[in-house]
């Protein structure tokens, strides 16, 4: 197959978020060979792609970005960063792992089935974007909308985010935990220190509240997910001067919440924490993604199988971690799972990927399509 | 005696922190035509003046500053901060009230004990700076540790502030709280919010430890002084990233605390409750001045008869409000009050004071001076 020519050349295109350096038509020239249709749904500086082939159910959906963090200080790369330069049986690279080497994979196990199995049944998607490592607004999230809005729904959607841990195969995310922001402002009345019958500290007045929300058990967690938690990022009052006692308090802080919690129900807890005290407050939430979870089905079994055969490794089942496109994609598929190489390097100077994960991981991508997209003839007539 | 003359001419005088603008050789000039020796204590750019009439004591002094806070935006005055415009009754500019009409009405009121009673019994002396609304520390501070150390000490002492609240005489300052300030940094280990069990939030560290610290009682005041009082000026911790748990949490907090405490005692509580919490924590502390208190006794007395004779009004006791250079004087000073014009416009835009209260007031100090000092001959045969 050759997925390695394929990740170096994705690799030299220095796609830093959201500028995709051409990969989509790179990518998208090789689906179109294989009878794809491509559209581009390009929104707010943002590139992305939807590329189908077939027209039946089931259709199971590839999903990834091309756009990748920036290199940071390139002088402190043993090569160039966007050199994809191969040594001692790694290949080098921005982007290697998170995720150009998976995408590479995706299209050179889809190559690889379609050249056995022309004519599959149900139909393949790819929908990629170059904008999910910035602000995954006009990516993923954005393509999703669309093609909600025409009725198109996905069966199975895999996303090439490097999961494995020690080894390739060792783990897959079948879910991820939900990501709420709480923008919170307490009001108080400023003055002087030495006054403080004319004063209301707002410090003062969100101390007991914020005791008990740092103290809460919101829940343990379920057989999927660990348990909720909760993180202040950002607290600050005062104006640096020690004779002032400051008018406002303003205070970030972010959930990330199982399967367990709604945003609804974590919002009107916190909002009864702190009427409960007092608190004379503004509050503000964003939802940064609900939480998702793909329990044990035919998804789950045709990548654990394909994996095992593979890699001669059967993964374990997680939902740790940070977000995923996987949230988006969750509102119109039923089943989600992220799979790709080893995430020691991602985001790191010298990133990079093995040389032999790169040809077993497309052994799996295709033994997925084996298993869900069965060849008519095999084991149905329909066509 | 003329007050108001002397008062406009300090006015004209911009002597905002540090700068003395001239007004203590002006001061000192009519010191040393009544018989005082001068004594020039600057330091650090601040301008220092100790002055003396007489050996024996009682000595007697009178304490105060010839610095101003800056007059702000000039146009919004009524009428130019620094040209001392008598209109409607009053004396507008910066430091009228706070403190050159008292500074006017302390030398007025010495020329005229002097002119009546040339060879009064002890001593009468005089401290003033130019840094006493700034940051303080080359100011009183400074003359008092020289004087202390020279074996001086004070039997009374007046300073001039500004204590009336609705009339003159009605509140005089018989001692002021003391200040303390903590610098709090709760140690922290950054990390990515969807990996709580890789990292450690300062904030999380510190809530309940602050939760009770703005709960506490500290103590419930005493007859002399209103209950110690706690108040959180500057709390900062997270910088900005909704996905980033902070690694450090720093807190400034002040007490401004009655003579039921000590700082010793009080740094103590707080160091025992934050190890009660387990907060890991450094605390750095600002000692701004010990409580002091003049108990009831000659001072009071004399001036308060001195006040009800001069203004028909019987003062009452106070100690709220900020501190004043008193704190640094009580080192060397067992009987210290303040007492001056209405405060009401100090600091303010159109800062003034009422003509009619000038000439009470000099007389109130002069009473003063002729209770504690009667002149020989009076009631007192050594001269």
């Amino acid at each position: 197959m050759n997925v390695l020519e394929l990740a170096r050349a994705l690799i030299r295109r220095p796609s830093v978020t959201p500028d995709d350096a051409g990969c989509l038509e790179f990518i998208g020239e090789r689906l179109a060979a294989l009878g794809f249709t491509l559209e581009r749904l390009d929104a707010g500086g943002v590139a992305n792609l939807w590329a189908r082939r077939g027209d039946d159910g089931p259709l199971f959906v590839f999903a990834g970005h091309v756009d990748v963090v920036p290199p940071g200080p390139e002088d402190r790369w043993r090569f160039p960063p966007f050199s994809a330069t191969v040594a001692d049986g790694r290949l080098y690279g921005r982007g290697a792992a998170d995720m150009k080497g998976s995408l590479a994979a995706m299209v050179c196990a889809v190559e690889s089935f379609l050249a056995e199995h022309p004519s599959p049944r149900g139909s393949i998607g790819f929908l990629l974007t170059s904008d999910e490592e910035g602000p995954a607004v006009h990516g993923t999230r954005h393509v999703v909308e669309i093609l909600q809005a025409r009725g198109l729904r996905f069966d199975y959607a895999l996303v090439g985010e490097p999961t494995s841990e020690h080894a390739l195969g060792d783990t897959i995310k079948n879910g991820r935990r939900g990501s709420l922001t709480g923008r919170l402002t307490v009001h108080g009345k400023q003055g002087h220190v030495a006054y403080p019958h004319l004063v209301d500290n707002p410090v003062h007045r969100l101390s007991p509240a914020l005791a008990e929300l740092v103290a809460t058990e919101w829940d343990r967690g379920n057989e999927h997910f660990p348990p909720t938690s909760l993180q202040v990022t950002d607290l600050h009052a005062g104006v640096g001067a020690t004779n002032v006692v400051p008018g406002e308090c303003r205070m970030t802080f972010n959930f990330r919440f199982s399967s367990e919690q709604t945003p609804e129900g974590l919002q009107e807890r916190v909002d009864a924490m702190l009427r409960r005290h007092g608190v004379p407050f503004s509050l503000a939430w964003e939802l940064g993604g609900r939480p998702f979870l793909t329990p044990q089905g035919e998804l789950i079994t045709a990548l654990s199988d394909s994996i095992e055969a593979a890699c001669g490794i059967r993964p374990r089942l997680s939902t740790s971690g940070g977000t995923s496109d996987g949230r988006f994609i969750a509102a119109i598929c039923p089943q989600i799972v992220e799979f790709g190489p080893v995430n020691a390097t991602i985001h790191q100077i010298d990133e990079s990927v093995a040389l032999a994960e790169l040809e077993p991981l497309a052994a799996a991508y295709r033994g997925v399509l084996e298993r869900l997209l069965p060849p008519a003839g095999d084991d149905d007539a329909r066509v």
